[in-house]
């Protein structure tokens, strides 16, 4: 029989009803003619409460003891989950990473996948059993605990899916797939049917909280076809798989995203000679803060201006950073006419961007987009493109308008009824 | 360095706040001058919320599937000890039941302690780390993880402390020692500085809550030193040992308990034949029920009266397998004299013990037991007796009030200020 792995989230797992529901699905899945293979986060809020628990003690807890601590939230979910499913009639096992052998480094809190032995998950599935498998954990080669990052049982399931060379994987969510844009926000947003890894990649990273973007990632790499579904209501969710159908072509763009997580940085009167921006961005960098959309304006008298964004939750340490590392610029490369290098950031700004495969077939879409935005009158701060996207960033304030005009501009919205 | 084995409780850990204290502890107990192993059980109330989980889902869940659940409350506190210790400057790292071997059979929520590989313990402490261990779960030999019964965790603490040869094994917990008689009815209780394992034994089965029988029955086998002691307040706490010093046995009894947890039936007419005790009581401990005292009366026109005592919540199953017995009976045995076999229950009675190893050098202590009784006018229903302890069963309403005065009469009271 073909292999399906399914997984559920915190929040399909967060009760004793939505367990039992959780296990309806998975029956329903049997009778479909699969070989179900099932992995599981834990339950809803379980996950916070351990951190704040451990955090409660010590500001940075030992890493060993906090995977120690955060993978038995999984070890609860799993549990019961083969306990719901041997009450309903399903023959189940639950595992835990050391038990199948679900290998990772030993970078505790984000370890790397280093391998995963699925031969006792085929015996399980050969006897009609429905094996469940914690999410998010795993061993390293000395047998300690380890956790692959918060999410990390998106990947999970992808990397057993592949190993098993698995039919498809469903990822069982609170969304019922992924929208052509954020539906809280536009009315007329519509489901998509398909789409293709590389717009998911982009939605993931921009913020389209539905998949993790490094199982997207393993997904297209190892070819395992996903599909994102409801745990509450019924439909077809959303495939994501490499097969460029019509539906993904007819229209330049597929989806439009925003991304409020962001502030902008300006440094004013940089001199425009090499190894400047690696002064002012690596320490930042080495920081562990992620640059994202760096722009560089042309230079007037030598001196131009460099503008880039980094994660709002960083942006306070990045301005002390840069704080730091102006002084010793202003000596090196002291300003002969008044203008004084100076930094200015923004946490008011956010980032939409529109996603399509179709956008490398066709020229017009930028200037689309920017004449679409110039009447609202929504002033573009910052511009970022690639392949199959284009990023802009303006004020908050106008974050939602901006989604919804370009929603319509670009022939996104669900017809009226 | 000496091995001292320090387990806490589920009170003990029930909280961040009581983590740092047990941490306290630990710390105070390494500047002793010992290399201190740990075991813990799971945060108090949280192995209560998990079976919760499991019933709400299934009335008998997969007992696999139980253990797996269960074996979690354990994963959580041995993480948050070892952040605490870690956090306060003394190296910790916590183990799992397969992480040290510590290894079960495979008989789930109940298994038996095969053995325990104390190597990489040793290792720990050698290098100066207190290894803080799960208490109450265990690894089958082929990886499934399994529990020892409720309790175990005291038990998991004296097979480490054995396997090591520890000094000591200290039990800490939400009492500061054993007591004369519980303090809760007796005002002038005293804390008994030393007892015998073998008058804890009785205690502990006579409903002492104090420890897990098991625990002691196996302290005893390898002369492990207990010391049962409080995580709330200081001071020396019980030690329970072999060693029979004045103390012990310059009284003819050392303690007074009781137990409300028992309920009586008796069977009246009994045929006096050779296996009809059998028959009545066969087949209640085939279901599982412990019957406890056994009284049978002399026998008047070869019929007799079997009365006997059943735990309060087997009381009514009891009931009705007896009702099912006793018509055969009556048919093998038709009564003769219109004296019919009947079955009568009574679940208002108290067992109320006097403990000691000085009685068995002292041959009034029955005597002056039922003296002391009688002059407050208290029933003796049954009277069971060992050699180191008395049982008797009276009506509940007299229970406090008898353990009152037979501790008084005993010489047990504490000096009055």
């Amino acid at each position: 029989m073909p292999v399906l792995v399914v997984k559920f989230g915190g929040t399909s797992v967060s009760d004793v009803t939505r367990i039992r529901a959780a296990a309806n699905i998975i029956a329903n899945c049997q009778k479909e003619g699969f070989s179900v293979v099932v992995v599981v986060s834990a339950m809803g809020g379980d996950t916070d409460r351990l951190v704040d628990l451990a955090q409660s003690i010590s500001c940075h807890p030992a890493r060993r003891e906090f995977d120690m601590l955060l993978a038995s939230g999984e070890q609860v979910s799993v549990a019961l989950l083969a306990i719901a499913l041997n009450e309903r009639g399903v023959k189940s096992k639950s595992y835990l990473a050391d038990q199948i052998q679900f290998v990772t480094d030993a970078q505790h809190t984000r370890a790397n996948i280093v391998r995963v032995e699925v031969d006792k998950l085929f015996q399980s599935v050969a006897v009609g059993e429905v094996p469940v498998i914690a999410g998010f954990q795993g061993v390293s080669t000395d047998g300690e605990i380890t956790t692959i990052g918060r999410g990390g049982s998106d990947t999970t399931a992808v990397v057993i899916a592949a190993a098993m060379d698995a039919e498809e994987c469903r990822i069982y969510t609170d969304v019922d797939g992924v929208y052509t844009a954020d539906p809280r926000i536009v009315e007329h947003a519509t489901r998509m049917e398909r789409i293709s890894f590389e717009e998911m990649l982009e939605m993931a990273a921009l913020g389209a909280k539905v998949l993790q973007t490094q199982s997207v990632e393993y997904s297209r790499r190892h070819s395992v076809r996903l599909r994102v579904l409801s745990s509450f209501k019924n439909g077809g969710g959303t495939v994501i798989d490499t097969e460029e159908n019509e539906r993904m072509t007819n229209l330049p763009v597929s989806a439009v995203t925003y991304d409020k997580n962001d502030a902008k940085i300006t440094v004013r009167h940089v001199p425009d000679v090499p190894g400047v921006a690696y002064q002012l961005l690596g320490p930042i960098a080495d920081s562990g803060i992620s640059v994202d959309m760096i722009v560089q304006n042309v230079s007037v008298d030598e001196r131009t201006d460099l503008t880039f964004t980094v994660p709002r939750e960083n942006f306070d340490v990045s301005l002390k950073i840069l704080n730091r590392s102006v002084p010793k610029l202003c000596k090196e490369y002291p300003p002969d006419d008044g203008k004084l290098i100076e930094v200015i950031g923004d946490d008011t700004i956010a980032k939409v961007t529109v996603v399509g495969l179709g956008m490398r077939s066709n020229v017009g879409v930028a200037s689309k987009m920017f004449e679409t935005l110039a009447q609202y009158g929504i002033n573009i701060q910052m511009i970022s493109t690639s392949e199959i996207k284009i990023s802009v960033v303006i004020h908050v304030d106008f974050c939602e308008v901006a989604v919804r005009v370009l929603h319509t501009a670009f022939g996104l919205d669900a017809p009226k009824d």
